[in-house]
């Protein structure tokens, strides 16, 4: 079928379940169709909207196109489309987000109310009708399940060599009739190479071939370098302390320019054998792969440069050896993270002194992405680290602040913070142990100074009564450096 | 071994693992002799200061009687104490707020530094060396596995018909060598009734004779009943959805009045055949297995009040069919709870309009109590409920804030929100959906028109460019009641 035939099967106030796990994976036909469709809808005075449900970020042809006609009503559970986000900030979409983990559950719980339609990229369509998985897997699984109707688009840009890295498990139920997920190893097949679907539920394939979101691999900068030089460090000296197997902990990384520093860090460094347990795998895994560094990865997206994807395709047969692409409910399952006892490196927005962790609001008010899987991974994971340079704006902002515009992560679930300045170990550290580390480790200096200030009066007020001693704070200012920001443009006031 | 001569087995510096979980099981009379004994050595210019490691909070001999006398250092991951909570809020001890499932693996992984002796209540000792545990497991696994010295206080007021209560799992690792924890129900017994211990670390074993914390009864008051009465319709219209079983699903339930009126309510309610599976057992669920409507109950401590433990004591035989007691890394274990989908209900300190929820600190830096394991289990919860009365202080404090002044759990983990008012179902709420449904269910209408107020405010400031309209704030103005009440004794100003 045509992708606009098909588009025409989905309907205003639909909930649609879209594959697409940061830039993989998605369909790309059909969004961009049904984009043209509800623009014309729109225009000759309708309305039509529809809730977009994915594994997480899409790419310009699916969020961007959807966001730039004011086609989505509500998206949930990770966005990171500049239209889309810009959308949501001016309040013209509804955005919830939500734990990567928890997606699946929900709407199995019934909890985000009908899936109407899914719509699934496929690398191909095996004579029985069994599926053969693209560059994600995502929520798919579910999506298959759940939707009263499915379009699938097969894209003849995704490899046939995918064939059997997937591993899709179809061991869950809904309590209480749940059993353990038997996996000891993250490498561990668990399930099939397939997804399954009611054939009688399929409405519509469609045919493609686009590439995933194309993305151009930029090495490493100063600041990125400087943080990965500090993690190896202390990774060393948690080996060295025997708190850490020689061959570390299967590895989660997260997205973006930082983790793959780190990554290109690890693929230099000492330790061997290593093993990766992730949402997402990056160049920096494969080059990790490829060096025999990494013996294996387990993530539910391929999120490549056009480089690395050339490489990929190039040694499809070796890389299908070493690669396990699951559902991100497998991924990012909290029984796995903790059973596994996972190294979560993930980045923030900022931290506060006493080591709550922004990871999705700028200023406390507009979203940025998302929290993505960084909560399922931080929360049960056997270290868990967040990452950012010190400042950003050209220092305009201090990324350690007194207190976090908006928390995603509680002083209870971060260990270490690490940003271009050096590393705070926060383990079995009370709250003001914490401040002191964290200003004097992390913090820039150019903020040092107001940090400290603040700390010694915060405490000095609450010696005095007001407040108390566990986590001081001068309530009146605490939010204070992000208000100027918004009025002066600037955290501090000039000299 | 008196109970004075054991205490002088610990020395300054030592981090003591001590039994106790909410008010039961703790040792009583090492802990006072303990107290003594710093008190002379402080008087004669010494300084004798230990750290404190427990399961939950203890009582008066234990948490009180040490901080009495400035004998402790580092306290974690619970207390209840007055004197303790007044000298952490005075910054004369530190105190580290954790998760209560990640205290055993973070001494297992040495995160925490060395643990110098465990001081564990028992019930009995057999003969060939194996202790019968007494009214709370906590850490006791844990201490006993991981201390240098072992003293133990057997203690004649704990029954000798707890024998075969517990149920002590041995099956843990560290990573890479966990594997799958084998329960499927809250019911399974998958491990020995007994603790284990190397009988060439025991030092010291003390005889006592005292009663566990005692509490009385308190019949719920209105406010709480009220909101067991929303919580109850609530339940009721998921099952009715479909979205939970006739039985429900295993219960959680905090501590404290609140939760008792919710358990009273389901104890007069509807549902039968109901599940426990929490971590400590109040007067509440006792009644509910006595009538039957309660077919068991999982939990790591038994804390009831004087007229509860005579029932328990009269009736063992049959309780000990229906209680199981288990260590609190498996009554809160993520994998678990995840598992069994567990119903959690906790009390709070307060929520904001968009549902983050501070439960352990008081205007922002005093602290409470601690976080517990509300984390391990609204987490991972099928459903995660949060309770508190809509305001505090004779009304001068509202529970329901512009902005939470600490956040203990995020918007990510808070599905609904009770108050007296009523119930605010947050699945599937954008924040700004989120805000009107927490303003006008919950808040107290004294708060309403402030609240709404504040919204406007803030969505027209984000609509004019000053902020985003995702999550609407004035930052100058977000903790302003905070504040006030700091200095006026009231959150908002009076006419």
């Amino acid at each position: 079928m045509s992708a606009d035939a098909a588009a025409a099967l989905i309907h205003h106030g639909d909930n649609v379940g879209m594959s697409g796990f940061t830039g993989a994976g998605h369909p790309k036909a059909l969004p961009q169709a049904l984009a043209h469709r509800i623009e014309k809808a729109n225009q000759d005075g309708g309305h039509f909207r529809i809730g977009v449900w994915t594994g997480a970020s899409t790419a310009p042809e699916l969020d961007g196109a959807l966001a730039k006609v004011g086609g989505i009503e509500m998206r949930l559970p990770y966005q990171s489309d500049p239209t889309c986000r810009d959308r949501i900030n001016k309040g013209e979409m509804d955005y919830i987000d939500i734990h990567l983990s928890h997606v699946a559950q929900f709407v199995w719980f019934g909890f985000l109310g009908k899936l109407s339609v899914a719509v699934v990229e496929v690398a191909g369509i095996l004579e029985d009708g069994r599926l053969i998985p693209s560059s994600s897997v995502g929520n798919n699984k579910t999506w298959l399940d759940q939707a009263d109707k499915v379009i699938l688009e097969v894209n003849s840009m995704q490899p046939l060599g995918l064939e059997g890295m997937h591993d899709i498990y179809y061991g869950t139920d809904l309590p209480p009739n749940r059993k353990p997920i038997p996996m000891t190893g993250p490498g561990d097949r668990i399930g099939t190479p397939y997804l399954h679907v009611d054939l009688d539920k399929v409405v519509a394939v469609v045919e493609t071939s686009q590439p995933d979101r194309n993305t151009t691999f930029t090495p490493p900068d100063e600041n990125s370098q400087r943080i990965a030089g500090h993690i190896l460090d202390f990774l060393g000296h948690e080996v060295k302390k025997g708190r850490l197997p020689a061959n570390l902990l299967p590895l989660q990384s997260g997205v973006g320019n930082i983790a793959n520093a780190v990554l290109s860090g690890l693929n230099q460094g000492p330790f061997n054998n290593l093993t990766g347990y992730t949402e997402v795998l990056q160049d920096g895994m494969l080059e990790m792969l490829k060096s025999g560094k990494l013996s294996m990865a387990s993530s539910t997206a391929l999120s490549l440069s056009v480089e690395g994807m050339k490489e990929f395709l190039d040694n499809l047969d070796f890389y299908r050896q070493r690669i396990v692409l699951r559902p991100q409910e497998i991924s990012n399952h909290p029984e796995l993270v903790r059973r596994l006892g996972i190294i979560s490196m993930n980045g923030m927005i900022e931290a506060d002194i006493y080591g709550n962790v922004n990871s999705t609001h700028l200023m406390g008010t507009r979203i940025m992405n998302g929290i993505g899987g960084s909560g399922d991974f931080a929360r049960n994971a056997y270290l868990s680290i967040f990452m950012t340079p010190s400042v950003a704006k050209d220092g305009r902002i201090s990324c350690i602040v007194p207190m976090a515009s908006h928390v995603d992560h509680t002083e209870h679930d971060v260990q270490v913070l690490v940003t271009e300045q050096g590393l705070a170990d926060l383990r079995g550290l009370a709250p003001r142990q914490r401040a002191t580390v964290v200003i004097e480790r992390c913090a820039h200096p150019d903020y040092r100074p107001a940090l400290r200030d603040y700390v010694a009066r915060a405490e000095s007020a609450a010696r005095n009564g007001h407040g108390g001693m566990q986590t001081p704070h001068i309530l009146d200012e605490a939010l204070s450096w992000h208000s100027r920001f918004e009025r002066e443009g600037r955290m501090l006031a000039q000299d």
